[in-house]
């Protein structure tokens, strides 16, 4: 009578939305860690004797090489990876394992456990943006002096080097990895020993199992160590950032992949065919970055409504701070090794990029500024005369290079008689020296610098 | 050199980047039952022979008796679950299985499944909600008379009946089945012969598809019929609507099995124990359900995001609509049976619940009222007089009901002499008659109607 | 020593904080209409003599003509716009408006009064769309032949015509008004006489109340009645997912008006210019609309997070219902209003879009077809014979028009002596017929259709 | 006939989704700092001569007055308040106002003022939150050894004392400061200079605009330094995170209040009253603090969704990154200090704290402890015995403290003739000694860190 799902009865829905193994079994290299780590503490405070800590320690290890071998099984009934590991403990040395959880709770474990793996995953994303840098440095350096035109509202503004368009994804992973690296030194605290909330009355050493984790220190109040996700969060916040900063080349690569564009041709590698149009190349890995960027953004915005307004300590809500952090982790991992391999592989169309930079009127900045710096014109002003001349040559059909000192002199009699200089796409793109421009000496030096930066 | 995952070589990420088969084989039978209302069509109007219609029939058919026996297969290389059934089709019936895809797209055939398989999930969702509203009548029924606080701000307020409290979720719940029903009608539409986004030359007749599929009319433009995907974006506003609901009755049994509240007792079966504090019976099914209100609403936001700035027509970024409604309808899913068994086990502790009503001068609303009524002051000034009463009542320590005619004549002359009406809060829930209150006589009906509106 | 804004004293920060006035002040027409309704029923159920009810009225239209001409006040120490209204009224005609707050909360109160604005917003916005589908009909009613390519992930795939796509958009837009209408129809329930949550003992007619305001009924629950926000919710999802619509046609705009597609000019009036560069022409309102769709994503995420997980009934988060609404809604309006107005007066260059349809080998589909067609060859097999045409194509440069038997000859000798037919993408366009399709001809019943439904 | 607001036309339609100054004037003086820098700068280049540069600074000095002392006022023909500055100076000096855009756009200048103004932004919060830890130290203080009950699923778990409770969210501030000072710091790169994305070809020096508006360096690459809003990002996660946190104490301060609970008084000065109820004192500061937090999450939705999927460089959505932050800095800055008054200012009524504390067995984890420190049995057979004591308690109606040896020998033989030690509340929380535990003493040593940490 209560329709939906009742035929199996409510224990087993409970047993269903109850149990975490399936997401939580993920953290089983380090629940073994966190478990190792207690139990020689434990011994070494006396509250353990030699004897169980050598049975834990051993049976632990056992369980890491079967696990390692055969994957960790999904007791549903065992609810979570540290009922799974323990149970299997008890099989392996008996009554011995019922003394690992001394002075612990499930709720400083966890803890632990998910703050070791998220560690991890931050170290394997700053390696991760390590290559999407090297790829595009590499590329950087071989199209230094390669012009392309620079967008603003997707408007051609002025001419700029592919190797500077390129670099400008450079810094942002640069920033990614500082705030990854923020992430992770924060987050270098040990909550083991919190225990369920308030500490225990055994006389442990927090201090050694957060050197034996590598941590720096252990957490500084127990009822925070238990209830605090901040680095869940925080770490969500730097993976859609850089989901975030990884959408937009994705979105330039499909824009530039595009027949009206034609920058960019990308390898059958990162392409795929369509099941009705025999012609199509698509790029689909680009594609897919973009719309990860959402998925990324969402498990954030999952974690963040979950934490909002929950009592101090453990809440089983908390519970869901796994399954996003695992998706987000995963989908960003694949987009940074696509994106990079689509950087590394990808063709350039040159010609076509600069046919397209010499369009759209790109240097009219620089008769601006030539009326200003060699006739002493405000710049406002020269602004304005440099629209006139666009309308002119506009009104006749040709590129800015065409215009003549009589033409000026029609808009501004000051300018008879002037001689006009080079005003290529070329000449532009060398003119911009100014610290952190688009000049190919610029470039080169920026390629140079971040050579060394990633140590290559 | 570039870091990451490369060991594996970029043609691996991206199969693993693109393959959609681990998500979309969910979508098996929609996909089958799609290419058999297609094969059909295309017999009917001649673009296939008969003999081809039916062994492509027979082979559909039995690639689904296989599929219902043995799983889905994920073959990586073979990218999607259309792909699938098509590279089985040809392995059971040959050359024929080239014929099938004759005048279709990818395009369509997915926009197709997927809306089928949504329309589904909305019938099992009303479903679900029709079980919790069955359990909340139920239980407001036998708790019509019960007299509970009536919070707001969580102040104690005014005395309610605890199925009138009950009752509020029907309502929750009944217009979310409404939205559903209006998601599950405006969706009907069936995009197949949309092809890859611009119609076909073929002479198909997408109104007998549509027919065969039980929608109501084919889509009415090609390329909106490929490129929209407003049916998921529209299913997950109804299920974050519906998640909210469900949290907040989740927060109340939260709090109401709290020792200080104290208002039920939560059966075994609805909860859970400690691993380090064995008195502990903990609401785990409640924090989950609102835990996860977290992860439908991130669902959401994925794929708003997903979709924001797409052009025209089908992108890859798309591909990204399943994964988010999978997992916010399995999570609602869950969550809509959790709170049925709850709602429908829970012990109430009526005793508690009155006590703590009768508490707060939860009746001043009743002494001002009748100020008004009896003694013709208007309401703002009957406010003040019974805030004075409150104050005089506090001060001595007591409720409402120990006031006299006397302690009234010492704030307003005016009231010397008076009799005092009951003002205890069985008084008080059962004068609150008008429509919709909270009086047990409005409630039974309420609890009436319901019962037909559920057709129990 | 507490820092910050302490300087002020934590009253001024309370006062402050708590103050809705500055942003609720929209609702005044909306108070009054509910006040009005309220003391004409009081007066009929004899509860309020018909001289106070007479006074309250006069009182009431006076505030209204005063707020009509002067704007809304702000007095801070008011709170909020119910007491604003009820404290003028007081001055202008005494101890009467003391007695209009009989039976009645400021929880019913503010619950009727935002109801009343977020239905008359619905019936804003489906005016505003009405328009956006009014500007589309006219242009893809002047387009229905003007040919251009389809994308489908930003490639080139078949040729369609800009009439068809721009009726993709009149089917969003359809969709859109269709929600929006729903969510209408089922907020359109009084709240009013739900009193503080509990329903009231006063002899009031909810059925009045209702009727007078519009309204289809009263609300069935009274503690729901003060305690639902889903008509704000609802009208959020309903605006994201328009302003998700939106963001496609902007983003379609912005490439259009890209030098590399061309496809577009849009008129000075729609673009801005640029304060160093200038020669540019931006899309400036197109990116608006485009960005403001992440802000209208962002009220809706706003009200979610914070209905999340409410005990009820009323609590103060709900104030934070209005503030990310109101924004919402006006950045809607303007959007609609800002698309429509470039609908309807951008430059389209045929020329340039049927150039681009014509390359990429847009009608390769059309081979494949043709060889299903003509030849009986199984669609998977025409798809690989198409594909090896392209790529011969390809190699020697041209478009599949040049295409000979001869050619095809050489890929598949059964096709020896065959005569080609037509691939233009005129030819494909025009042979599209089935029904949703892109050929001139279903346009036109498209169309025409449209300005039927439009009253047009 | 295009429906709408089109009566006004679609010119004011443009200008006013266009007109960014009724937002961007709070960067009035960010954005005077920064010209005056650059004009400095251009004459110490040589690009502008000497008596230019000083008619440019004192008209700018001199609309700083002016700005000051009247306001900065929204002529919204002149779009923004970059040419509003510069349109004033031109009508105060003339012809030299024109000088001062060389070698500059609205591009990196806007990106310049902005980050200096959430820079300050992030100053201002560090110091709010400052504010909020002395007074949660200060509190901590004065109820070191105040004993409440802990919570874990908002189930009495195990003793603790308020100090350290209120020392959990000294932590979580603590954390707030760190992410807010990285993002300042990381932030803290001078983007001017870039001009409109390419850099320019006049001679100036990024590094003394740099150096003069206190910046670290000058950005490394131009067209990053005109897309970047990274600092926005970073700056809305952060506050994400801390109206998270807030939130959390928030919840806690409301269900404290609630009569249930009892563990608090609110101030008067942070409570309101009813409209109807005249004995209600509500704690919406606290419930504003806690919706807030939702308005803060969709702020910071907002800014991520609008950035996701922008081609470089500068695109107009990206206007829409101020009106998100401001709002959400402005209820952050509320939130910090009506949090910090109300902590500051509550009444914890202990007596009743310690009650509740005493209830539900909540020392349980302290018999199952001494089982194991002196009986040896191992922790998983303890937490079974005491399982059974506690039933044994329950069953007779009594605590923990009632429980005597021969009870416990009824459950494990073993325990006959054991003398029980204390087992009260105080008990349990003086032996929680570890580390970051809950014992007086370690609360008292926290609190003397964290006085020290603040230098009071």
């Amino acid at each position: 009578m209560w329709g939906g799902r009742f035929g199996a009865g409510p224990a087993d829905v409970m047993r269903e939305i109850n149990a975490s193994i399936p997401v939580d079994k993920r953290l089983w290299r380090q629940d073994i860690a966190g478990s190792k780590a207690h139990a020689q503490m434990l011994g070494a405070q006396g509250i353990l004797d030699a004897a169980d800590v050598e049975a834990i320690l051993g049976g632990l290890e056992a369980i890491e090489r079967e696990y390692e071998e055969q994957g960790v099984p999904e007791h549903i009934e065992l609810e979570d990876i540290h009922m799974q590991v323990e149970s299997r403990l008890r099989e392996l040395i008996g009554d011995a394992a019922g003394r690992l959880h001394t002075a612990r709770s499930r709720n400083d474990q966890v803890a632990t456990d998910f703050r070791l793996w998220v560690r991890g995953a931050c170290a394997e994303v700053d390696k991760a943006l390590a290559g999407l840098q090297a790829a595009l440095v590499e590329r950087a350096g071989e199209h230094a002096e390669s012009i392309m035109p620079g967008f603003t509202h997707l408007q051609v503004a002025q001419p700029v080097t592919l190797g500077h368009h390129l670099m400008a994804y450079y810094e942002m992973a640069k920033r990614d990895r500082s705030r990854f690296a923020d992430c992770a030194r924060r987050m270098n605290q040990s909550p083991l020993g919190s225990a369920a909330l308030a500490g225990t009355s055994f006389p442990i050493d927090r201090h050694a199992t957060a050197r034996a984790l590598d941590f720096d220190a252990p957490t500084a109040n127990s009822m925070d160590g238990v209830s605090d996700r901040d680095f869940a969060v925080e770490y969500l916040a730097c993976a859609a950032q850089t989901a975030i900063h990884l959408s937009r080349l994705a979105e330039e690569m499909i824009l530039w992949a595009s027949q009206p564009f034609g920058f960019v041709k990308l390898p059958d590698a990162w392409s795929t065919g369509s099941s009705i149009m025999p012609q199509k190349r698509n790029p689909d890995a680009a594609e897919l970055v973009r719309g990860h960027a959402g998925r990324i953004i969402g498990a954030f915005t999952s974690l963040m409504v979950t934490m909002k307004g929950l009592p101090l300590t453990y809440s089983k809500d908390m519970q869901d701070d796994k399954a996003p952090l695992f998706e987000a982790h995963d989908l960003l991992d694949l987009c940074l090794a696509a994106m990079t391999g689509m950087v590394g592989s990808v063709t350039f169309d040159a010609a076509r990029m600069r046919a397209v930079a010499a369009s759209g009127f790109s240097t009219a900045t620089d008769l601006a500024d030539w009326l200003v710096r060699e006739h002493g014109i405000p710049f406002r002003e020269a602004h304005h005369i440099t629209g006139s001349a666009v309308k002119l040559c506009e009104a006749r059909g040709g590129e800015l290079e065409l215009l003549t000192a009589e033409d000026l002199a029609t808009i501004d009699s000051r300018l008879a008689g002037t001689s006009l200089p080079d005003f290529s796409v070329e000449g532009s793109v060398r003119s911009r020296t100014s610290a952190g421009g688009t000049s190919p000496v610029r470039v080169k030096e920026a390629v140079e610098a971040a050579r060394k930066e990633l140590g290559s």
